[in-house]
């Protein structure tokens, strides 16, 4: 099979996560592997890790290993096997004292790095404009609206400062996760490295120089079934998609035509209705905002794992997870293009609080302004430090 | 991007309902549509509706306008016409008064509909397995088992029963569906339909035109945000799901080692132990239910819907809507297989229940084996009663 | 403990389903059972049956039960015996033959059935009133909106056709809904009836019984561990609410001051904007519709069940299962009020339309009228058609 | 209604949740406030504060006040003023600039930060005995169990530092969390306190103020409707929930008549087999972790909000919340319960494990016992690290 994105329109962002990339990942998985393995064994293993090459592999056959295996990895180590002998090298360290999980579970943490360090950058693009916005419009007089009437006055400036404050959030969120690396063997021991190594602690090193050339963190144990990690991951992808879809959800309201604070660049196309523009980036973010949270509930759901490694609980976390980071990549990068075409209307929210009922009234319009000035210099010194932070490796 | 399928053990069959099924769904709509047309305005647009063709269609392209419009149609549309022009044929009739979502609304029904289809054929041959194994095992005694805990005697034959009677459940539920087309044009009310034809009720009979020619319901009215159709298929498929999940989980549990009353056929190989076989199929199908009710989560928070299109709920509803019958498909499928190799160790069985607590004694045998004819009988007959069904249009 | 209704302004219609309620149904299921042994066995049980009573019956006793035993059935049948005892009646054949899920799968039977028939009851109010304002609009033009934007021209008469087709559409799914009678025993095999009555299909018989005496229907087998018929009921319910939940997000955005085609009477205070009236019935419904599909998720993933009963996956249904019924119950009785106090602004209406860009002018307007009427007229003849039917006991 | 535990075996632990429990967290934050303006105002408020009464407080009439207002703290404030005014005391300071959200979101706060602590107590029971059957199980052989079939030779010790792992991660889940105190007004500007106290800033002082005094954390801002606060709480319930359901999960399989390598104390009784014992805490938990998710899932759902509050996204999510703090409560208590009573089986664990396919031997026992020696070390060297921890204010 193939889907190609027809069905998708919150998911649009696929590089770095669609299964080429994740095939790259588990093939990255075993050349450090096999480096590590090299400094341990005194053997040069280089030559074997750079013979590997993910793009030569059969995708059908890694497939048919799925439906065979219910893994992708029992197909790919012999495929790896073959490229090593049919370049005259040998293969018997490939692999090496590994199971499948280890290499899925660290492929899959390098695809969430990744993936949320584009997010990151993302969120940090649409963060600059929404400060931006915050700032010019310090000034510049609506009305709150509270349970979807009228509630008191507000400004132009406080709304983008409180999208900003949610997208400083988000980025929090993905800076404060750690990708570990997950190195234990059939049943989490280690025991297979040791033993090939001939001394114990051996595990421990091969997963510490996993870590360091992967780029991820030692965790300083297994998390086969100890799935913490993955949940904390999709916990962090799903706090970025609902802060985004509150900002879609506001800018798709604000932007109709009989409210109009808000306008939007650009929008795609109808097939009804030539003339129509529809607000297509705060549609696809929506879209992600619906589905985000049941992917997050089946990570949830598959962290409760069982055994040393659980029979279908783990297997149902896989394109789950994937498809949460899809979404917070792909809802991050609509964020910033809406918020790079996002223009607020002052004069049509001036007038809709002039319109408002009396009691609305911003009767106390000098305290308002000087609350707006200290709201908004907070989000964006806020967003300002949270920028210069940075996700871990 | 191209999803191949690496990390989706528990939805391995995709056939009909991959992007390209899909997409040739749409198609096939778009060729209904014209062909209806012909009669309404007795024109003859057999012509162009066979000058369509989906398999020459340019993926890519569509996928950029899913990102651009957030919907395919809208590429999709020009692309067919251009199909028209190139084959020197008039174009104006396509699409004539629909709506994107008139398109992909039918097209995932006739999707829904084929793939629930093959879910049946598989739900028969399972419970097929299903009644003959009840039949053969009537009077194998085994010990029930209660809060993880062994309770009172049973026989595997009431055990096999109870698992039909989940397939014949599954079944029902998806026999109980209709699958409705749509037509409804830009904001539901068939104006355009109309108005291209020149007098009121067109649009009724275009509906009822294309359910005929499409093999689907005519609802009698337009479902754009009245979504209780989709829901009502999506839980038909999860309820498919759950009943197989429930099987996998018995028989995962059931195959173990130490328990050993069944045997499952074949099974999956590992990259870290090549002696091991694991239960392929019956840790697919746990996957698949782990899955699944966070889909059907979705389609339900999708119905929410809004205005004459919603913004975003119906976007959502799509990947979430395939990947469940997907998974119902995959299930089925996956169950059929494992159905057809399972086998009971009556003896092992029987040293268990011997095994068990004296207060689980089988002491009253001869009512135990009465009961259990008359519960596997039962089950049987509801299985074939259920069997000669089949579904609707 | 006890929560009494502090934080669940969706769920304000509590009776019918609060734990006295259930408490209450348990206990009916043991009367009738003790009624159904009487006719089998030949003994006068109606006076055991009598002297049950569920007022009397200490709750916190019930509830350190469910602590200690987790099923509240357990510590039932000791307190229904003392109540047998103190009035000098013999106690023995209480319970007979039933095990704790046999008397609570039934009692939610009942508690189910009640409460949809008093959604259904609700559903009918409600829809009532949309027909007749559907009707009363039939010529009053507005814009329709897709994908929050301007579309083209419909009425308010299609509109309110729109929200009672949801509305038929949910007593449907109501009313294709059948509340099985349970009754297996320890294992699911009805052994200990049989062993009771000294003969086999005692144990159908007894249950063919319970469902002539509870008003439930007869399923001609044990569903301990096959949940259908309960994911069937959620099913419906999450429809029911989930088809409210777009006419109160339809209402909530067009009652907005900006749009104002849809005036909303009453509403709740504010504790900080005395002057302001907030769309309490659409907040409560909303709230219903966010929180629902997670209940349907958590009953779905329950049906997976486990041996011939499950170690915990059906100890999470029945709180979620109750919730959502509970849910269906407050949804329905808020729309009906919100449907009573709903009144459609067709100068504001008109207005809007005709500020609507050009392109979306109704040059159409006697085909529109022509279509309205008769999308009206098929929504009304639906909803009478479908009220006129029925729950099944 | 009075909900007061006859269905939720899985949220035994409701002190400290339930609706008086929440009231009372209300009125504190009305006391706090109260205490805060009188330091602003150069008033003496305590006499208010102490003269509020939640004890006294008419439950009826709040249940009431929820349906009518959708929100419990319109009704609680005119309560609360009766009270000052039967007491003879002033008023009008009481909720002075503070909306519904400030006192229901703070108190919910307040809530969680006390479940979480005695959450986090449970767990240091629970990680406290895992961590010494580790320590004493360190060399007891058994086989390590992947996707439900025998793998390769693990010991005891191994499994209960796996699970002390996840206790670890859950505790550093409830560590890594702050519990702010949310102050808004209306709109989330805090114009009506800086109004009332006649100077730009009053506002930020008084939410600073009611951080120190409830022990909550100041966050610098108004979180209306930027959900992530919650959100990240919600997380971290459901990750205690996850792996305290894995433990309940491996023990409920391992505990079986058939494996044996663990034995549960106690257990609970079954209506139809009294000598039934069924593993009770781990049921309890069980259900929980299958229920948990779907909660987290609402929450996430309710995070995306709007305006500048919501109209029933803000609604759907305190009971929601709630519920998960419940379950992290009871799960971790009945974990605490669970660890107390669990004993290994060392003799059955190695006769499985002699019983295991020649292929699984171990054939390199000292580099396992070697290997087991410093797993154990580090969890429970870990387990003590983050036991020394604790949770913020």
């Amino acid at each position: 099979m193939t889907d190609w994105g027809l069905l998708d329109p919150g998911a649009t962002e696929t590089a770095g996560t669609d299964d080429d990339a994740v095939l790259e990942a588990m093939v990255d998985v075993e050349r450090a592997l096999l480096r590590v393995w090299g400094s341990e064994l005194d053997e040069f293993l280089d030559g074997q890790a750079d013979a590997l090459d993910d793009a030569a592999l059969d995708r059908a056959a890694l497939a048919a290993g799925v439906s065979r295996d219910a893994v992708p990895v029992v197909a790919l180590v012999p495929a790896l096997r073959a490229q090593l002998e049919a370049a005259g090298l040998p293969a018997d360290r490939l692999h090496l004292g590994a199971t499948s999980q280890d290499v899925l579970d660290t492929a899959l943490m390098l695809v969430a790095r990744d993936a949320l360090r584009a997010t990151r950058a993302s969120l940090i693009a649409a963060g600059a404009r929404l400060a931006s916005l915050a700032d010019a419009e310090r000034q510049s007089p609506r009305i709150g609206r509270t349970i979807a009437r009228h509630g008191e006055a507000s400004t132009l400036g406080v709304l983008a400062a409180g999208w900003l404050d949610g997208v400083s959030s988000a980025i929090e969120s993905v800076d404060a996760l750690s990708f570990p690396v997950q190195f234990g063997g059939a049943v989490g021991t280690g025991t297979a490295a040791d033993v090939a190594a001939g001394r114990p602690g051996a595990a421990d090193d091969v997963r510490a120089g996993l870590a360091v050339r992967l780029g991820l963190t030692d965790p300083g144990r297994s998390w086969h079934v100890e799935r913490t990690p993955v949940l904390a991951v999709a916990s962090a992808a799903a706090s970025v998609v609902a802060v985004l879809g509150r900002l879609a959800g506001d800018v798709t309201l604000l932007s109709r035509e009989e409210l109009g604070e808000v306008r939007l660049a650009g929008g795609g196309g109808s097939s009804a209705m030539p003339h129509k523009r529809n607000p297509v980036d705060a549609v696809a973010i929506t879209a992600a905002a619906v589905e985000s949270p049941a992917l997050l509930q089946v990570v949830a759901s598959a962290a409760i794992a069982g055994d040393e490694r659980s029979a279908g609980r783990w297997h149902a976390e896989w394109a789950s997870q994937r498809r949460l980071l899809r979404l917070a990549r792909s809802a991050s990068a609509a964020a910033a293009r809406l918020a790079d075409g996002l223009e607020f209307d002052r004069d049509r929210a001036a007038q809709i609080l002039a319109s408002a009922d009396a009691a609305n009234a911003p009767s106390h319009r000098d305290l308002l302004v000087a609350t707006s000035d200290r709201i908004i210099d907070r989000a964006v010194a806020r967003f300002t430090a949270v920028s210069e932070g940075g996700t871990r490796p």
